[in-house]
């Protein structure tokens, strides 16, 4: 236990560590220059300030069709006196963008001249001095200040550049960062064909998620193979990248917890540990170090961890060493769905899912482990949890970064409540059309979902909620639960579809159960789904009607989420049994013994169903496509699919 | 005028020709997909639906180093009766990430483990079936959707994909654009030397600016050779691009007010124009019409017209194809620092700088010419004035569409009055430094900048406001004109530089100019500054001392805004002389002659004094670097700089 407790006694908070990045590096230069040609130069970094070469216009330009005239030989014509002009001499006909010439100094449109013939026109108003014509320099003088040094060149600035006679720029560098993903139990994706995959083989993702985000902060990476546990290895990989002139070196462990131990000892043997293990999480082994004056990081293994100890370190130096500020995310103010705790001491990166619900941003909470890539993908935003708070509570207004920009939040339709296979199918029809709009679903069960319909959290629930004592669904559950909505007629209900629910067992049924009788047998574990779910609700009413007891059965009180990790844990031998969807056995081939067809159906409170988003939703619901997809997954009917119950 | 008019009324509103533009083309499928490498996919969109090929962990994985154990045989352990376990067969020693043993369901931390000999290890605490377990399928379960179809790919998403055992995807091919420049005024910047350039030349700078755009949306283009105004060139181009398979052409027009014929004509020659026109300001001359069931665009030639006119209607089409909605800009609430008239019937693009002044977003417009690139580069905002309002009003909140980040107007420093060359300097210095603070500075003229902080529309003002009856600079205005502040004790005033103010004549001063005397001679026309500048409140009090008068001053009425506006008119002759500071001289090389040496101080309100961005720019002002590249801009003295007179 001591060694563990020196470890934390040693740990830095994220502001401390911050700090200490930022002083042992901020004596680097920034990169050095390259010339390029100014088009190929966007996205880039101005390395030093630019100055017009060249005005623009170039000359005093014609900005209409008509005739160059000087002014002062206009002033007094009048409709009553009209003044002629000798063309040729007095006016010059000109055309748009054409040079003034010599001696004039306005443009009359050809619409206000009257051609008397071939050698005169005739005017009946004068031309102020200027009217009509760009002059030089309007737009860019040339030798004035265009760009600042660490301006980032857009595809606007091209035009201001080459108008301004900049065709060359030099921009800076991108920092160079080596990555070493290390491990024995990696493999590669490159050449390997999954069936190889052994059990205790980790497919190796870091070094190129790393990677890709260094490119997209303007660094460029280059990924070393993948390296065994092997101190020696590691450490001549590190030394050769640094004499090859890398500016960053970032060394990835593996998943293990010993892994990053290589990485401290590599550093330490070589240079100096700064910085071993932050009060953040994910992220906390995260290792700062020093070689050679060049960075070295250890980097932990689990995909969040990384990501984070990227963001929060790596980042900032590719930035700096560019001339550019950090990226500052935007932050907005959200409400989290549910309160939810935090460990004292450490600061959480929470990753969370976001959408707009009448006049508020929800927040719904995603997987806590550093190992759910999933929850940093599937995330909207990201809320920290700053270290002295021991959590935060539901609907109380929190900041959150962002993830994906508001507007595509704002365009996100909230289901919460049930799972289903079908929705899937929903949120890649939704997609593949042009609204711009989103599916985001949350499984919390069936009663989860009508309890976020009632706090307002979501823009719809999907529930299958069998009424024990007549048979029906989901109805009874809203006037109960709904009473309000429910009288004043403010809730619509519409079946989305029909399903089997059946016990999932392992191909071919080694322990040949026949249906719920025989979950009371002793060498038969079952993998339950939490309560308020309406699996568990059609389970127990099952068991009640053959009259067994609960109790009475292995793994009863082992829950899952979903009807996917019921069925993993099926396929895994963690349980014998299941109760859930035929489509989540077929996708993973399990068999499957039909216990009962239930109602699927989508419960929405009057003031969303009839928004443009929902209503684009059940026009796909009730569409040819959703109906052939979801009949395709096995185990449906979507005979009443659409249909307005309530 | 009749041909005039018959235009306008075939003109469509921006709406109207957006409409007709999606009828058209939304018949037209997403773009077909391609085969990539996961990792080279990023950025690129999901042709269709991704289910996962392998689950996540793929193996029930140990979670922390320890031992593997069966939970059902630790039942019963307590620090009383601690229970005693085989290793080797009940107890399996195990590190993180690794397999767990066949049957084996938990993992004890070795920290409670107590190995007493080779053989056995004691526990006091029994484990609980799945604890320090990350379960098969946990994160990701094969067979299950892993990204919708349209789904744009990050560097997280190939973290999920690999990790999935998705190691190619199909993604939409890039949308690909013929870009042709027409116009016989143009020359390519390629192989150009700017010596070369000729009156009447323009740099054609469209196509690379349209050619960016297209790819920073997706899509790839082409640039053709620049075409001169000929028909049927520019007729066999568009064919042989859409026999080359190009989804889209755009035939940019030169400036000239004729030159959108060339393109109108060959449209309609080959296939149809469906709208020639629309109301919007910059872009009306837009084309848009069909060849051969592609889109092909007139685009105007002026560059803002160019640059609205595509992103309003050829990058809508570009992300469709992609199966993307268009960009939605994010907006926010702002404020005009004035009013402002804009035509009825036409809807205005009119582009703004941003800065957060207190707790409002101030804009100020920047010139609204469709010719003017600068005026969209250094722009923060757009604002679109409908076409049935008649302008925006002053200090009214109206919605702006954002062209950089919030969080980057937040860090802007407003600097509204008269122009110094020397804050170009101070821009370009606060820039270099790593504080992510810019400078926005607007040339009001000094009264102009006193009004702007009274207004509370600027962080500070530069004013050289001279007291012409004890010539003192700015206090006396100060006391005047906001006299409450000053009252207060709320304002501060510090020395930014002390410059010469002369009058500035071409090389060789041809007119033989040698004071402020001569500017009555009658061969001599004078280029003025604007009321309210400190420049003109010098030359009048001067020409009081004289006992010139001003009506007596060729080109006294002739205004421009900036000391580098009026080095321009001297320098092409559009005045013979005008005064000025030393710097703008010096900068286009012309002759000048000393009148005045001028103090220039900022004025700026306490409560911004106090802030670390003004802190910021104030260490800036006292640092050697500022005051070493000021001396060397010439006609500056130093000796006062940064010192707080208030």
């Amino acid at each position: 236990m001591s060694a563990q407790r020196n470890i934390y006694l040693k740990m830095k908070t994220l502001a401390e560590a911050r700090r200490i990045l930022f002083e042992r590096f901020a004596h680097q230069s920034p990169m050095p220059a390259e010339e390029m040609a100014v088009p190929d130069a966007v996205g880039r970094v101005l390395a030093g300030p630019i100055a017009a070469r060249l005005s623009s216009p170039n000359f005093h330009a014609a900005a209409m069709d008509g005739i160059a005239v000087a002014a002062e030989n206009t002033f007094g014509a009048t409709e009553n006196r009209p003044k002629v002009l000798q063309t040729g001499a007095e006016a010059l006909f000109i055309n748009t963008g054409h040079v003034m010439p010599e001696g004039t100094d306005a443009v009359i449109m050809i619409e206000n001249v009257n051609v008397l013939d071939d050698e005169r026109v005739q005017i009946d108003a004068p031309a102020f001095p200027w009217q009509n014509v760009r002059k030089m320099g309007e737009d860019i003088v040339a030798t004035e200040l265009l760009f600042p040094q660490n301006h980032v060149i857009t595809p606007y600035c091209v035009g201001a550049l080459l108008s301004a006679g900049i065709f060359h720029v030099g921009v800076r560098k991108k920092p160079q960062v080596l990555i070493l993903p290390t491990g024995s139990e990696l493999v590669d994706w490159r050449g390997f064909d999954l069936k190889q995959l052994e059990p205790g083989q980790v497919l190796e993702t870091n070094s190129y998620v790393l990677g890709k985000l260094v490119e997209s902060h303007g660094g460029c990476f280059t990924k070393h193979d993948k390296l065994a546990d092997d101190l020696a290895a590691i450490q001549s990989a590190v030394l050769e990248g640094l004499q090859d002139g890398f500016d960053a070196v970032l060394i990835i462990g593996g998943s293990s917890a010993g892994s990053e131990d290589y990485a401290r000892h590599v550093i330490s043997e070589l240079g100096t540990v700064h910085v071993h293990g932050v009060t953040m999480m994910p992220g906390k082994p995260v290792i700062i170090g020093e070689v050679r004056g060049k960075p070295v990081f250890g980097i932990p293994g689990y995909p969040v961890s990384a990501i984070i100890a990227y963001e929060q370190f790596v980042r900032p130096l590719i930035r700096g060493r560019l001339g550019l500020p950090d990226s500052e995310p935007q932050t907005v103010q959200v409400e989290p769905t549910r309160k939810l705790a935090s460990k004292l001491g450490v600061e959480e990166f929470l990753r969370v899912k976001l959408g707009q619900v009448g006049d508020r941003i929800v927040a719904t909470a995603l997987p806590r482990g550093a190992g759910s890539i999933t929850s940093i993908t599937e995330a909207d935003g990201i809320i920290r949890i700053p270290h002295h708070m021991e959590g935060i509570s539901d609907r109380k207004p929190v900041s959150a970064e962002l993830l994906r920009p508001l507007s595509a939040i704002e365009q996100t339709i909230v289901i919460v409540g049930s799972h289903d296979n079908s929705l899937d199918v929903l949120a890649n029809l939704l997609r593949s059309g042009h609204s711009g709009l989103t599916l985001s679903s949350s499984h919390v069960g069936s009663m989860g979902g009508l309890m976020a319909v009632k706090k307002g959290m979501c823009h719809l629930a999907g529930s299958h909620l069998l009424d024990t004592t007549d048979g029906t669904y989901n109805r009874s559950y809203i006037q109960r639960y709904l009473p309000e909505l429910y009288a004043d007629k403010q809730i619509r209900l519409v079946n989305l579809v029909f399903r089997e629910q059946g016990l999932m067992v392992p191909k071919g049924n080694p322990k040949g159960i026949e249906g719920i009788e025989d979950l009371s047998r002793t060498d038969i574990t079952l993998i339950n789904r939490q309560a308020g779910s309406g699996t568990r609700i059609l389970l127990d009413y099952r068991l009640q009607q053959i009259g067994l007891n609960p109790g009475d059965i292995n793994g009863y009180r082992n829950e899952e989420f979903t009807h996917m990790s019921v069925a993993v844990a099926v396929l895994s031998r963690t349980a014998d049994t299941g109760l859930g969807i035929y489509a989540a056995a077929r996708a993973l081939d399990l068999d499957f013994i039909p216990v009962v067809t239930e109602q699927y159906d989508l419960v929405i409170p009057q003031a969303y169903f009839e928004s443009p988003p929902v209503q684009a939703l059940l026009e796909i619901i009730r569409g040819d496509e959703f109906r052939r997809q979801v009949e395709s997954l096995g185990g449906y009917s979507t005979q009443q699919t659409g249909q307005v119950l309530l």
